[in-house]
């Protein structure tokens, strides 16, 4: 498949500022998951005149054109108008979407009256196929005309992803007579740089599957993506490719195809019907954020400490305060302290405990910022990271909370605790 | 001012759905400040032929072309060369970046063979204004030719951004006679559509200043923007536009020019000389995590308790069990008793108390999703809301949270605690 694909995006609100052109970037993905190059985005006004030169322009120079945004009544079907006469079309009325249109506002207004110029919605190119929408009322539309295939999708983003990802990726599944498949590997614990450096000749020299690294605070992404006949083929190229990755980078692999390093953590815990509690210091609650994002946490989490000074280390969590004055909050022994506070406080599996000097300020004691203790407490023992973070508060809240995360994983799989390299980090 | 601008961005990671283009986007909200018309964005890979033919419909259509992305050496400084020659420019060799350049390998890497590939970026536009890069090693440039002005900044959002407000707004003000000053009023407790409804007849008819609403999740910020020859003057504009807004919404608007709920509550708490605490539940500690985002959150915050089942609910904040039994953990009198206990317990001045359902499904009450408890209690009693926002959980406990903080701020500033209208939300 050799498409070259324009992505046009009509609203003045992408021209303010007000939002970015997510729309253009979903759809983009999505795109190069199907093996369809895109070459140009554009985003143009809420304009009859400045959207058919831009028509024009994609016209030349696309075979497929996507448009986004631009239909529904209160752009007066800008773009519908547009580009069917940029391409010589007729609209013709659709009275199956008019009755989906009456039957919506019947159902979810009370204002019956704008039932009536909402039916200029059921007008569409003649002979285009009608892709639906399942969370609004503007239907969107595909049809080609002279070697260009045209598909027009709304602008809100929660409507355009899903009319595009189940009715547009449907109808180009037809150009091609492949199917691609991704699998998406989780690693933590080492920086993306070293993992490039680490599968650069692997990555550079692969064509089908592809490997592409992507990356998140603190985390990297590697997405493998075969294309084949069909799944089962798929897989079989990407069996040896995956077993290699693995073999690369051992368990800095946190999983496959898994969202997120909580989500590992809270289905392992539910396996095994353990628990897990935390105290935090610097990321102040954001370990036990993350945990609770994940829905049925409840089942494995029965809440936390944050303990933002010393006097509430001591108090809930037992620290001792002849340690925390030696030592100071910010230490490894503090860190393991309150990891075992919290857990014998709960009475759960697991604890962690995270104490550090995320800034903008050094502490009283002069802690560099970005010196963070990480402990994990289990029935085994308890095990501790020290990390240098640097000087960004966001990034290492969000870092710390993911090495604790890290080392629960590690420590409910039995793994060795001590294995990242986050000093590549 | 009536330029129409073009932002031409280089970069195949935009086209591959990498990254959403929040480069265009905050140039465009600058660029709307500054009162010049944005009418096109446009992307396009690292491809000198089809950046090339993208530069001369630019050149075209637009009199001011800014450029993001395709400086620096991984790209060849495609974007320089092929607009330079766009518009007949030749590249000359600048000393004085060349010296900086060196002198940032020296003192940044090790390797200091780097320096020599990197010298390419020295060579800029004949005539060209330079814009200095103070986040990164790839200078920008602007020039002028045939009419068009051209502005090239880098890809990377952080040396775009700073580039874009401290060398181009400088250099575009020249094109200008007038000075732009905004103020961003926040408001919390009403939807933006009520908002809308309310300033409708106000917004539509001024022109100078202007009111623009933007939203985030369970807010509305009003943006007042004013045109004038210089600052005073600006502000003399605005005075009776704030006071009209302000007096529409009253104490619905939490601060003018605030950052954020937290940030107003721990600089309410930090003048004070008082604490918060809290007790969550459905938040499961982003009502903590959120004080926690403010750097100088320690002074005024000592810690507080995420409590995710009854069990703990009634051990660390003594929440009478039969209460737990008789209405269930998600209601009026349970928040309330969490609040107290956990002010009981940390000493503090006030304290928060979060119980609700979250989602995804019902708690074993059958409490509808979505319900929520916020209650906040001081020396002088403890109020609560009964919420219902609907069935995203990740908006479900942000809201929440947010409610939390606006009930707090209530209290710390003698408010009526009750006066929000979140049925609007």
């Amino acid at each position: 498949m050799s498409m070259r694909c324009e992505i046009l995006s009509v609203g003045t609100e992408l021209l303010l500022g007000n939002i970015a052109n997510t729309d253009a970037q979903e759809i983009s993905q999505a795109l190069a998951e199907l093996g369809i190059n895109v070459y140009w985005h554009t985003v143009v006004g809420d304009n009859p005149a400045r959207l058919k030169e831009c028509a024009a322009i994609a016209r030349e120079r696309a075979d497929l054109i996507i448009t986004t945004g631009g239909l529904g009544p209160t752009y007066d079907d800008l773009t519908k108008n547009v580009l069917a006469e940029a391409f010589g079309k007729k609209l013709v009325f659709h009275e199956e979407e008019a009755e989906k249109i009456r039957s919506h506002y019947m159902n979810h207004t009370w204002n019956t009256s704008l039932a009536h110029s909402n039916l200029n919605q059921a007008w569409l190119p003649e002979g285009c196929r009608v892709l639906p929408n399942t969370c609004g009322t503007a239907p969107g539309c595909a049809f080609q005309e002279g070697g260009v295939t045209v598909i027009m999708l709304p602008g809100p983003p929660n409507e355009c992803r899903a009319m595009f990802r189940l009715a547009a990726m449907p109808y180009l599944r037809q150009f091609s007579d492949v199917v691609l498949k991704s699998h998406n590997i989780r690693i933590f614990g080492m920086g993306e740089s070293s993992v490039e450096d680490l599968l650069h000749n692997r990555m550079a020299s692969m064509e089908n599957p592809t490997l592409a690294p992507y990356v998140k605070t603190g985390e990297v992404m590697l997405r493998l993506t075969a294309r084949a006949k069909d799944e089962a083929a798929c897989e079989k190229l990407m069996v040896p490719v995956l077993k290699d990755v693995m073999e690369a980078l051992g368990d800095l692999v946190y999983g496959v195809d898994v969202d997120s390093l909580e989500q590992l953590v809270v289905r392992l815990l539910r396996e095994r019907g353990e628990t897990v509690t935390g105290a935090e210091s610097c990321t102040g609650g954001l370990f036990a954020k993350r945990i609770t994002d994940v829905p049925g946490a409840s089942a494995v989490f029965p809440g936390s400490f944050v303990t933002y000074c010393d006097r509430e280390k001591a108090r809930l969590l037992g620290v001792d305060t002849e340690l925390l004055s030696r030592f100071g909050a910010v230490s490894a022994p503090v860190a393991c302290q309150m990891a075992r506070g919290a857990r014998k406080s709960f009475g759960t599996d697991y604890a962690v405990g995270i104490t550090g000097s995320a800034g903008p300020d050094p502490d009283e004691r002069g802690t560099p910022v970005g010196t963070v203790y990480v402990a994990a407490a289990s029935q085994e023992g308890t095990w501790v990271r020290q990390l240098h973070l640097g000087t960004d508060r966001e990034r290492t809240r969000i870092v710390s909370s993911s090495h604790a995360l890290d080392l629960l994983r590690r420590l409910i799989q039995g793994l060795d605790p001590a294995a990242d390299r986050s000093e590549a980090l």
